[in-house]
């Protein structure tokens, strides 16, 4: 947890910025690294739009072609030849910024601007505890949303935290939503596996929040929508957009481009690739409802071109990262990018580097929505119990270094010089006594034990150390209060839901 | 080793930048990340300068006492209080940029400007293989000369890559001296435990180099002067500086601060205090020769405050990290920083996040000599085998990450989107197959093998694969050539100084 006195500004005993439960959202405050010039970003701008106008963008939804060509674009079988201004027309109807609300207000998170909201990894089938990888269960799913509640740096545990999949493929969705409305206080993400799990997630959301228009007014679920890249948008995908647009929940239109495969090998063919992608997602979802919260997404990464595997945290990912932050700003669009995304198989050197590879730009380019934050591993297959407090450690870290300084006459500490005087030291100065609690961030995992205390105390390293850490988090997690009538209502949705599924 | 075609500039055949043997240093064309206002920089200007006026600068030598007595400065016992534009009227007699030449050309490194030059880890007493951690031997110091000579990214072994506890304590600096002439042929750094030891290491250097008036043209050595914090420089290093800083060779004046110990636990205070030191070791080599190269140093970390021991890899050595270089550009000068620093005792999920938290602000910043770019562990007490491929890894990362994207017509690549249409793969599209060797970062380490791949092949970390990386190296290492007369007069040298020494 970072404890900030960096100001030196005599509020020692009052941290300038600490993560509480019920404590504020990160706001990013640095300034962002643009990569980018000007004719770079010109190039590349002529090049969305010769490829959104020549090419075009495929969409496997009859309602979503008649609704393109309502709007006068022209369409030939499933592909939609986009004019780029009208898209921008329509990209010009989503709100900049907007708020998204968890259950507990206090969790509660604003997306846009220089807020940026971290949810845990979202897809795994497989989980990893030590040297166990196995399919992943509900109990896991349980497990890694009590941690997401846990560790105040998560915003959300985000959505299929890992695949439980010793519960049925047609209903567990129900369970899913369930567990992340009732293990959790904080914001969740929507079911997008079809229509109808968007509709369960609608309706499960409006009994937690109480009306379909307490969440019409302010959302209060964001779901992701792939592209099937390159340029297509799927059937399924396409009708979770159309429940969840339609009900005024954010969006988050995400070209998934691993380049070598789903685009060409090059970084700005990605970029432009990416742009047309997401744009015309962005346009769908204002037809569909005008004004209606989006999020431009980007999962952007490359295959290794020898073995045709997927390959994270790595420089061509990290440039791709900093230039989408870019390109997302010049469209006025909050932007979804990043996470603690690795390779490897096990929490080792491989995955701690490639993790921060990976979080490190998302900070610098000041993403909003951040997904797979906490427990990646192996290109996403795997949800890793010791990677996740690996990542919980990047993220706070990272939280800590992107606060600003306070430069101020104090913060110069000139009367601890006097005090200490030349090849003196300051653990015992007046200056230092005031902060010394507060003043560093306090690692949660990381050691720095001297070698004969860190062999007395087992000599694990980080990955055995991330062990004890999640254990320790599980056995003390506290259920967040739910109020018994709703809980109720909620269960006997499941019940009678999970009926009707035929599971 | 990077091999770029991110241009897609039709030349895939000839990558865009290659760093092999003979191959040119890496020069950062990316921008810098500045984090300090103009606000912030007036107000740490005042600070400087109050702390050099009032407080002063203790120079445990009689000679430097003398110098600057006869600048003008006012002297109290050893205290130095310097007049700030004195110091800055100093500081611009040093060159912004020079040259340091190797022994093989094509390995001669440019200090200042986009230029970066990475050595290996330097001063660590241990080494660790695998599970052994040990005192460092003579042998482990050879070894680790021909890793740092083996892989083309770093510029440099260092000096102390070890300490090789089995040689005499009087004389192994000759020894030393002669492994680094004899088994690189890049660049190294001069010895400065004592005048003494920083002669005999100028002597070796006329010879490999043919004359004093050949280093004193071009310098051939870079010694680290280490500040004794705060506010002191002490006698030994004081020195060496005198010799190295007479000879025209360059020294990295360096402000060892651990905040919390050596400095307030305020960063800013960190800072100001880092520039009076700097500025103040500075001002005196220009006193000894007016235009001797010099380089503005930082070493910056902190202390956990619980237990006292030293931390690196910090959020707040990040921030220290980044504004050091905005300070040091500031005064038009070269800069030292950074590097692949941890606290962990093994090449570990901890060693891999924390050399990236240190080195990536290391680009960010542009440092232009980094030393401890490899092979750093435990606080810097130990030279870890397995930690330097790790960290080799990251340095080839960080090179591929920081260099910039071309972006023109040809790199949008849309002749593949004609070949390849909606929702296809890329895989053997004409572009891709023109490009696929070439286009992206090749890992050294990193494995993104599958599950089922990665066990048959023995279910590797990334420690263990680093092992396997490390040894097969030194089997293939070949010694560079070196004209056996000079070898023969180095040895000769060596043997008569041992005796003239009593070892």
């Amino acid at each position: 947890m970072r404890l900030g006195c960096r100001a030196g500004s005599g509020q020692a005993t009052q941290p300038a910025r600490t993560r509480r439960a019920g404590g504020p959202m990160f706001h990013n405050r640095m300034p962002r690294y643009d990569v980018l010039s000007q004719e770079a970003m010109a190039t590349l701008d002529r090049g969305w739009r010769r490829l959104m106008t020549e090419i075009g963008v495929e969409f496997m939804d009859d309602r979503a072609l008649e609704l393109f060509r309502q709007a006068g674009q022209r369409v030939e079988d499933h592909t939609v030849f986009l004019d780029p201004d009208f898209v921008l027309a329509q990209v010009a109807k989503a709100p900049r910024e907007f708020d998204v609300q968890a259950r507990n207000p206090a969790h509660s998170i604003h997306i846009g601007g220089d807020s940026m909201a971290f949810g845990a990894v979202y897809g795994p089938p497989f989980v990893r505890q030590g040297d166990v990888r196995r399919d992943a269960t509900m109990a896991d799913f349980t497990d890694f949303t009590k941690l997401a509640q846990s560790f105040s740096v998560l915003d959300s545990a985000g959505g299929i935290i890992c695949e439980p999949n010793d519960t049925p493929l047609d209903s567990r969705h129900l369970d899913m939503t369930y567990a992340l409305q009732s293990l959790t206080d904080k914001v969740y993400m929507g079911n997008v596996v079809s229509g109808v799990n968007a509709r369960d997630t609608l309706a499960m959301t409006e009994i937690l929040f109480g009306s379909r228009e307490a969440i019409e007014a302010t959302p209060a679920t964001i779901s992701l929508i792939n592209c099937n890249s390159p340029l297509r948008w799927d059937d399924r995908m396409l009708e979770a957009q159309f429940e969840y647009s339609a009900a005024g929940q954010p969006v988050v239109l995400t070209p998934f481009i691993l380049m070598g495969a789903m685009s060409p090998v090059t970084i700005p063919a990605a970029l432009v690739q990416q742009i047309v992608e997401a744009l015309s997602g962005i346009a769908l979802s204002q037809l569909i409802r005008p004004g209606t919260p989006v999020i431009f997404g980007s999962f952007l990464s490359n295959i290794d071109m020898q073995s045709g595997s997927p390959t994270f945290g790595t420089p061509e990912s990290g440039i791709g990262l900093l230039c989408t932050g870019q390109i997302a700003r010049h469209f006025g669009l909050p932007f979804r990018t990043g996470g603690g995304l690795t390779s490897s198989q096990v929490a080792d050197a491989q995955a701690g580097y490639e993790a921060l590879m990976t979080m490190m730009p998302t900070f610098l380019a000041g993403a909003n929505w951040v997904m797979h934050s906490a427990g990646w591993l192996e290109g996403g297959l795997v949800a890793g119990y010791e990677k996740f407090v690996v990542d919980i450690e990047i993220l706070q870290m990272m939280q800590a270094e992107f606060t600003p300084l306070e430069i101020d006459e104090a913060s110069m500490a000139f009367g601890a010089h006097e005090e200490v005087g030349h090849g003196g030291h300051f653990l015992g100065a007046a200056h230092t006594m005031e902060r010394f609690r507060t003043c560093f961030y306090r690692p949660l995992l990381s050691s720095s034990e001297n070698y004969e205390r860190w062999m007395r105390n087992g000599g694990n390293d980080a990955n055995a150390r991330a062990e004890g850490i999640y254990r320790k988090k599980l056995e003390e997690y506290v259920a967040p209060d739910l109020d018994p009538a709703i809980a109720q209502e909620l269960q006997e949705y499941v019940i009678r839901r999970r009926a009707e599924l035929g599971d």
